[in-house]
């Protein structure tokens, strides 16, 4: 996706390890009209396979899913990190660890709002190891959702979560691919 | 605002001490067509302060804070409960204790993305005792921001934080008001 590239060579600051800060625009100042323009290139990607329900986890890919899904006219359902009063009733939950806070947490949502049912589009912004991807897959496998596809807005290909997803046959669109090159420079990838 | 009232009365769980459980459309699963009208309420009530950034807390403020966002066309920041390597540099940061979850949490933003510029709308889902809007106002005050207004989608006017905020003389739009009468039970309540 060109806006989303162009954004991250413009205000994307990067750090040791493939750490790449989007936080001017993405997931923590968020630039309404990319995140709007994220949620149209999912739909554009994901309209045919009519999902009935977006999925994500808290934080960062709350707002992201919200406007994706006014363009889909369906549900979000977000993931919960930590137990809450809110959230009563049986839940699925699936381990995830972080690697970019470090620990391991888990991640829930009530039975009562995703089922057999449901065509699920799973939508998160990052994918690295693809703990946090894998863990939603968990959580649909629990309630035994078909799951439509998994859209991100920034993969790091130097890491293994695409790979892992792909060879699952799930229908990965990532709007950035970022590799390293031979020097360790983050550089844009188009697979 | 009558449609969230109404999916209250509809959608909406009771539990002891004053609890409302909305998370079957507001903050867990998100129903998109009420979020959005939610959205579009509070721009009606605050465009004409004309902010110019839109303030809110990790995690069920984030999306409710976007779809506000796409009427104003204006960025979201939102607050951060935890340390992050993805947050770099100076914070504002503020305390906050929670009720529904217990505990003491410390809500950080980034200093780079708000200032003496900037007109802040702050948006959340809840009004209790007014922890997480006095802290979103503490950040405002440590980045000498003007505060347009605080957007509330469910107050509890039993709970004090309501009333701690109308005091200082913010305009407070809450778009459900929630009291208990004299059984004890939840009532809307129209000031």
């Amino acid at each position: 996706m060109e806006l989303l590239e162009n954004y991250i060579k413009q205000h994307g600051k990067y750090a040791d390890g493939g750490i790449v800060i989007v936080n001017s625009f993405l997931n923590h100042r968020m630039d309404i009209n990319l995140i709007d323009a994220i949620g149209k290139d999912f739909y554009d990607h994901f309209k045919d396979s009519k999902p009935t329900l977006i999925l994500t986890v808290e934080a960062s890919g709350i707002g992201i899913a919200c406007l994706a899904a006014r363009y889909f006219n369906v549900p979000v359902l977000f993931a919960k990190k930590s137990a809450s009063k809110n959230v009563k009733g049986d839940l699925y939950t699936a381990e995830v660890r972080s690697f970019t806070k470090g620990g391991v947490n888990n991640i829930s949502v009530s039975s009562d709002f995703i089922s057999s049912d449901d065509r699920v589009l799973i939508i998160d912004d990052f994918l690295a190891e693809g703990q946090a991807s894998l863990g939603l897959l968990n959580i649909c496998e629990q309630a035994k959702a078909h799951v439509c596809g998994i859209g991100i807005c920034i993969e790091k290909y130097f890491q293994n979560g695409g790979h892992i997803l792909r060879e699952k046959g799930i229908d990965l669109h990532s709007q950035a691919i970022l590799d390293l090159d031979e020097n360790g420079n983050l550089i844009f990838k188009h697979i």
